[in-house]
């Protein structure tokens, strides 16, 4: 089977702790999409300008991403630059340059139409909804936001939650987008919402999955899959992106999808996006085999496995 | 077997967004010593005032625990007001009158001294270490202690240090003491300062033990217990202590310390914290059965289970 991802690839600059890069590759969609190619055919919705050369479209091709629904518009594209300094959960952004992402409209190509999984990275809610709906055979769709959708487009963000399945946001996002401070509590008002299951990401400490009920099978508990303590964490930008292409690449090869297979795939996203983190940009998830991430995973279940 | 706790014993008034209680019994020895009471046999030093009455006395020696080492001294007992708005994680202390508690100096009783495990609370280094050396027939101690003491007395905490098992700390206090910000390695740190486990303390994400190399079996991998996501969080107040009591006094039912045994420790510290913060002050911890508390287990069990 294989996924459609629609979002931005993006030239970052970042500074962290352990150093500081320019230049390289990044985007929502880009992490999503090598995170997810581990498990899946990968196909990419995105707009590019002409600073995207043979260089940034070869990583795409080594790990066998579709990559005609990318876009060439005239003109650069997207950039970013942050800096990560003591605490690494946060980015200080120091510039944000859209380019010709400002004026992205998704295009998706037909030889994507019959796509059975889609994820909407983070964009603005009603170009969301809008691919949604223009791939209404899809089977399963997930779909990310962010603070600044929640606050400035909440009639728009409303109307797309209602048309996805899975939503991955983190802890602020979900208690902003509910007006709501106890994150169990916030959790079901944004079920109720849509969404028929909330992956809520805690950054160092994982993530929890929410289920509506009577959504995916039957049982009213969430269920939490830890992250690993990481030792080197040289670059976090991406790592929710990697998380969201872990978890859907997962679910995206497998033939049913239950609640079984939900908790399996919240175990892959905590992986991927664990593996994002230990080098600057995409280095880390470029070159991974699928050995390393079986590892890994084995390594996330024994740290909270009870004999 | 019996553990010993050494603390504090309080009058709290408590302001949450889920009402305002005054004058209700709390202190780290007191939530230690009901949490644990459910697996072991507990026995406290502490100091009350004479405003600690029957009413109070009552509610130790309903769950059988040992207050020989109570000492009544003339004057008010300890007493500590603190408010918790939107963020539950944190309390505005509101007032602390020490009272009796100022010039405490513990003082093990004789029918104490045979006791196999001892649990020093949140109190001056020096007088942890002190009672630590009093009582050396011990197995194994358990610590914790605060951001007052990290800061204000680190050669005293130092000393303390080198002679206790276990320390139960949170993220902030690890970080803190190792002077380093990446968790994992601050807990190497303070690992090599003495202690032959750290476990810290996430509040609602759980917990994470961390072993020295070689202790208590082999290995080199951390090991997490989530928490369960509570919906009504009444009071805070003593979650970390009411976490000591079920990690501490798991162990101390135990015929053999080995890191399997800590896991499971960290699960029913977790279990315990859980069950303190539903309701005001000690009233939960009061009423529990032991039922409860394995179901509860199972429920954190399949937080994280994968089939």
């Amino acid at each position: 089977m294989s996924i459609v991802v629609v979002g931005s690839v993006a030239f970052d600059d970042v500074t962290s702790p352990s150093g500081s890069v320019k230049n390289i590759l990044g985007g929502a969609a880009t992490y999503f999409a090598l995170a997810a190619s581990y498990f899946t055919q990968v196909r990419v919705v995105a707009v590019v300008g002409d600073d995207f050369g043979p260089e940034q479209e070869r990583v795409f091709r080594e790990h066998r991403i579709d990559t005609r629904g990318i876009e060439r518009a005239q003109g650069k594209t997207f950039r970013w630059g942050g800096t990560y300094s003591d605490n690494l959960n946060e980015a200080k952004t120091n510039f944000t340059d859209l380019n010709v992402f400002q004026t992205f409209q998704p295009r998706i190509p037909t030889e994507y139409e019959d796509t059975e999984f889609l994820f909407l990275a983070n964009i603005q809610p009603t170009l969301q909804a809008d691919v949604r709906r223009k791939m209404n055979g899809v089977r399963l769709t997930g779909c990310d936001t962010m603070n600044y959708w929640i606050k400035g487009t909440p009639t728009e963000l409303a109307a797309t939650l209602k048309l996805v399945d899975v939503l991955l946001i983190n802890d602020t996002e979900t208690k902003m987008l509910a007006h709501e401070s106890n994150l169990p509590r916030a959790a079901q008002k944004v079920l109720a919402m849509g969404p028929k299951a909330l992956v809520i990401k805690h950054g160092e400490y994982g993530a929890t999955i929410f289920f509506r009920e009577g959504a995916f099978g039957i049982g009213h508990h969430p269920f939490r899959a830890p992250a690993l303590p990481i030792e080197e964490v040289k670059d976090p930008t991406g790592a929710g992106d990697s998380f969201a292409g872990g978890f859907m690449g997962y679910l995206a090869a497998q033939q049913e999808i239950n609640r079984e297979v939900l908790k399996r795939a919240l175990f892959y996203g905590g992986v991927m996006g664990s593996f994002a983190v230990e080098r600057f940009g995409t280095e880390r998830l470029q070159g991974l085999t699928r050995d390393e991430i079986e590892a890994r995973f084995q390594v996330f279940r024994e740290l909270t496995h009870l004999e």
